[in-house]
């Protein structure tokens, strides 16, 4: 299945896209959130689809799509995760991975707008595969993990790097600026994905290729991942872990480069679709 | 006011403490979440209380406390806030301030137990004053900060060093651990603190004390933070900011001593109550 959600920011209704359609699933009185995951939603989702396949409404072109995922409690980042990506960046490969966590309130859609933040100078992309978690995870064996995973997304795990860097620390001040979480178009559940590990990942800006990778370079693949965050937190049903970005970010520049306002960028992965994102400066509002 | 939530983990209920003494306010129809702060939750308790004040329903003495916010969106905590904090941990005193965040499944009320992490040897304490944010904050500036704050409440900030340091990065990794987060006894609103900037603030394992701080001697103060952290993400209603402990954590002692299973933390603030922690291992469920 391909889980969608649209309408307007904070109002998102549920939807799923079949042969290239995108339909209205509202009747199934729930949102893509915690309690869906939790309360087995995806295999109530699946039973509604066969049992109203000729009768659901089909959604407008025009309306804007939201995350595929309801606002979770957590969105968790694994850093450094494509060696191409940890030499352009003068850092060692990890031995483990490392973990950040970006502010869910940097969470938006896949066409919406990326906003500059004030003072900043530095704003950088990072096209990544994400994880959504399917029920409460802790200590689960990396080969158990499968069963803990509702599915996957598209995430351009925008970057302010002189907030992230620069500023004393940790990571996080630099991830979890507004806008910085555009996650979509779709939630991709995972028996739609003929090879986890050989799924091409790309990102241009402003038509220029930027990123181009595959997760076949993953250093650590996903059921580890997901095993070794929940060592350290418990995932709720709805959780994103996101897993990392190949080479080709601004900051691999020489000198780097950095979005600007009016920047148009544009990203996808394999099975799980495309992404388009304008950036446009901050402006009070 | 004093706010505390009472009842099973996860089926808390909205109560208050008045003169000493604890009551249901379950009718005014709203958890402490993010919709009660948003839609002026505060200030219809008040009127709540003003009509009600005779006939409220006592709480009995046996039932647990919850932390008395429900789960935030998050929890954003400042690191080395002490000069004699980063003193003892062998950091320098940091010119603006260090943030990161603690996963919200952390949250425990504050008479719940510490479970030690598995294969945790270095869990270790820290008492914070923490902030709750009382309507959505973004770039507001420090002359304006104090109107975005509900309240106050008291946090042990626990930490597992080795996950922290030791692990690869970053800091949330020994954050977020279940349980890492007591807050309470209760949400303090603002008026009911007589100097912010003059607050004791004290913990004792098993019985001997170790941390003795004031919040005199926070680096950055509490409006300067509210106003930092708005600039790098949007604070929602209920969100949690801790600001950083004094000197005594267990990191500090030379040899380091870190807390094990039946050990007993008690901990407080002045005019923000006092709690108290057992210490277990971690036993599968």
């Amino acid at each position: 299945m391909k889980l969608i959600r649209y309408g307007k920011p904070g109002r998102e209704k549920p939807g799923i896209v079949l042969d290239g359609i995108k339909y209205d699933v509202s009747a199934i009185g729930n949102d893509y959130n915690e309690s869906f995951f939790e309360e087995d939603g995806l295999q109530k989702l699946a039973e509604f689809i066969t049992q109203n396949k000729g009768e659901l409404t089909k959604i407008g072109e025009e309306d804007r799509l939201g995350s595929p995922v309801a606002r979770p409690s957590k969105i968790v980042c694994i850093g450094l995760n494509y060696a191409d990506h940890a030499k352009e960046t003068n850092a060692q490969i990890p031995s483990e991975p490392v973990i950040f966590m970006k502010s869910t309130t940097a969470l938006t859609g896949p066409y919406d707008e990326i906003i500059i933040p004030k003072n900043s100078e530095k704003t950088d992309w990072e096209v990544e595969l994400a994880v959504v978690i399917n029920k409460k995870a802790s200590y689960v064996t990396e080969e158990e993990a499968s069963s803990f995973i509702a599915g996957y997304v598209l995430h351009n795990d925008v970057s302010e790097r002189a907030f992230q860097m620069e500023r004393n620390g940790t990571w996080d001040k630099g991830k979890g600026c507004d806008t910085f979480a555009p996650v979509g178009p779709y939630l991709v559940t995972p028996d739609e994905i003929p090879d986890l590990n050989n799924l091409r990942l790309w990102l241009d800006v402003n038509g220029k290729r930027m990123q181009d990778g595959t997760t076949a370079n993953l250093i650590f693949k996903i059921p580890f991942l997901v095993s070794y965050v929940s060592q350290f937190m418990t995932l709720l049903p709805g959780d994103i872990i996101s897993t990392g970005t190949p080479a080709g970010v601004g900051l691999g520049f020489n000198p780097p480069v950095y979005l600007k306002a009016g920047d148009v960028v544009e990203l996808g992965i394999e099975h799980l679709g495309e992404a388009r994102q304008e950036v446009k400066a901050y402006v009070k509002s």
